[in-house]
């Protein structure tokens, strides 16, 4: 009922992106104001792993509900691991971002899930881009002055920045159903035309 | 300092077991005093797959606090996976048990691990056991007049089961470090033992 003339409020949209580990688990907070995009948090929650694991995942819980508290997101965006060939990693990647949804929905934060593909497609533009270029390009969007360290604040980051762009232009490229190929290639350009527009701002680096 | 001599506090020995998944968790808490044991409360957490999977988290998440308040189990004995063909259930076993473990420690209980060959060890007596002479063994060793349904709370008292006798079993035949095979076996021949006249105790069925 209520289009896009309703006059939205124009709260913060602010993005939280969660790169899931017990030994660290990456986090990058982005915020949009229309066009522009700043990162509001990021870092890395990591866990001893002298202590026994249900200590570090209670900690990692805890940090986790002190972070969504403090950034109050309107969404999270959580990798999803799609393929791993190590059972252990996955094992733990579990049962860290079962935390992750779980703190989310308990503070009634939407999660979207991200494969590393889908995260490298929406940032960079090719989903066979290497971490190096999806950091890069992080820290242009970002209006970083470097690339975000340590390198799961990044990735991070880069999740955060995948459901700001990545989401509604998939949205767009997937609504015109029916229509030839060159009907979805405005919204590729319009992409295209930001990345280019990004790297085109690649001075000397560092 | 404290020898074994020092009049340990007799408080009720309660070992809570848990069958981590996020569609089916079985939980089993089993009390131990003394020489007997009795199940004081076994089922099954489930999550409607319907449901989105923070919410089912979040929903595991509170279940399994609630089972430990009211249960206040001394020890939690949790299902170690060691192979999964599928990474997607090790990913999703991860995020159950994850959570169990987060539990476990804001409560301040002891975890142990233990693989599904270690409680056929502990509870048949040798680690190719089926899961019905399992769950045979359980309802014997509890004094349950049938087998306890469904599988997964079965499964997680055996896990319970598994830690009250195995555990103490394992220590024992661990400690005679440097003696030969024979020191081992009077702790062997006494556990085989007790299978036996468990075993001895198989009447008519049902």
């Amino acid at each position: 009922m209520f289009g896009p003339d309703e006059g939205a409020p124009n709260e913060d949209l602010v993005v939280l992106g969660i790169d899931p580990g017990v030994s660290r688990c990456g986090y990058g907070a982005v915020r949009r104001d229309g066009g522009r995009a700043e990162a509001i948090a990021y870092g890395v929650i990591s866990t001893p792993p002298s202590d026994p694991l249900p200590q570090r995942l209670a900690s990692l819980h805890d940090e986790l509900e002190a972070l969504v508290a403090e950034v109050r997101p309107s969404a999270m965006a959580v990798e999803r691991v799609l393929f791993q060939n190590n059972v252990r990693t996955a094992m733990s990647v579990g049962q860290a971002s079962g935390l992750a949804l779980t703190v989310a929905a308990k503070a009634n934060v939407s999660v979207t899930h991200y494969s590393p593909n889908e995260v490298k497609l929406a940032v960079v533009g090719y989903g066979a881009a290497d971490k190096h270029q999806v950091q890069t390009m992080v820290a242009r969007l970002l209006n970083l002055d470097a690339v975000p360290s340590p390198p799961d604040a990044a990735d991070a980051l880069a999740l955060a920045v995948c459901h700001l762009w990545g989401a509604p232009l998939r949205l767009q490229t997937e609504a015109p159903v029916g229509t030839t190929a060159t009907g979805g290639s405005s919204n590729e350009s319009r992409f295209e035309a930001a990345v280019a527009a990004a790297l085109a701002k690649e001075g000397t680096p560092g």
